[in-house]
């Protein structure tokens, strides 16, 4: 199989690349993930996917490579984008806010195809909806640390899932990569994965 | 905390105790899993669930331990339960028959209180919706042996997330352990989780 270069720094993501036994290597984009131009979440989140492909051909200046690869996640709150906390008191915040309710998760992946010069992206939307919160629960959630870094507050794939009563959509989108989405278009772009 | 007996032998269920931090020892209960009574499978899961508690207490005749916890994860389509397949072409008749619909993963979580004498059941019900699926992507799969010893043929932590284009309920409970469902069952039966 021909290797793909994977244009993201998320642990998560490379973890997906081994479950699907694809040869890959790693190179992380320095974008600016700010949302200067106030785009709604889905343009954003595709953009961001689009500018990290960017990065790494900017990068390789001289050697385009035949495939690359990126996502990105994004946390959406009627309409609005809920990214990472800055303290302890932003990510009880946002808890509070997600409890008892639905929220999407919007993830955009990219894939260059270095022959064609052309970037495929597409988008999965899925739903989460939080239980009921009591605060003695969200101090313990906090507590697990769990929200450092994490968009929204939580970790799908971490001791958020005691709070998680639904899904739906994509289970694996939501811990960032769309694993559907992205065989897809791996076959619809004639990636021969066999 | 205190020690609960996982009565399972499965070891993805095993990986969800770790995850949740619980301590806990393992007792494979050795039931019958056969459906003589033809219970309709929401009833047949929980049936079993319950079984496999029994079973372990039965084996530990002296002391009654103060929790026991079993699932039972059932796959149903159009009411039948889909079993494991005995061979490769069983397992492929069954991915031929989940191509390109939904069908039900239905998993029973039991916990047993020591203390109060009592077993609490309950159920989660999801569904799971393939992708259409062309003869290929069948053999693909199959050359993969992920259908061995797999309820459906199918594991969905597993390369056949290639091919799901969309859940709706609980990923954890289609994967053999509703995290949710188990996590509310310890808090209602007075569990200190902390």
């Amino acid at each position: 199989m021909e290797p793909i270069v994977l244009a993201s720094g998320s642990i998560r993501r490379h973890e997906y690349f081994k479950t699907l036994h694809l040869p890959f290597s790693i190179m992380v984009p320095g974008i600016d993930e700010d949302n200067k131009d106030m785009l709604p979440p889905e343009d954003l989140a595709k953009s961001l996917a689009k500018r990290k492909i960017e990065a790494v051909i900017k990068n390789l200046s001289n050697r385009i490579p035949r495939w690359i690869c990126s996502a990105d996640t994004l946390i959406s709150l009627d309409g609005a984008v809920i990214g990472k906390s800055k303290n302890r008191e932003e990510a009880k915040e946002t808890l509070v806010k997600l409890a008892g309710r639905s929220h999407n998760v919007i993830t955009a992946i990219a894939l260059f195809n270095g022959r064609e010069r052309k970037t495929d992206c597409r988008l999965n939307i899925s739903a989460v909806r939080f239980a009921k919160l009591q605060e003695k629960e969200i101090e313990w959630y906090l507590d697990t640390c769990e929200w450092q870094g994490s968009a929204g507050a939580y970790k799908v794939q971490g001791l958020a899932a005691c709070f998680i009563d639904r899904i739906e959509g994509s289970y694996h989108s939501i811990a960032g990569f769309p694993v559907h989405e992205f065989y897809k278009m791996l076959m619809d772009n004639g990636y021969d994965y066999s």
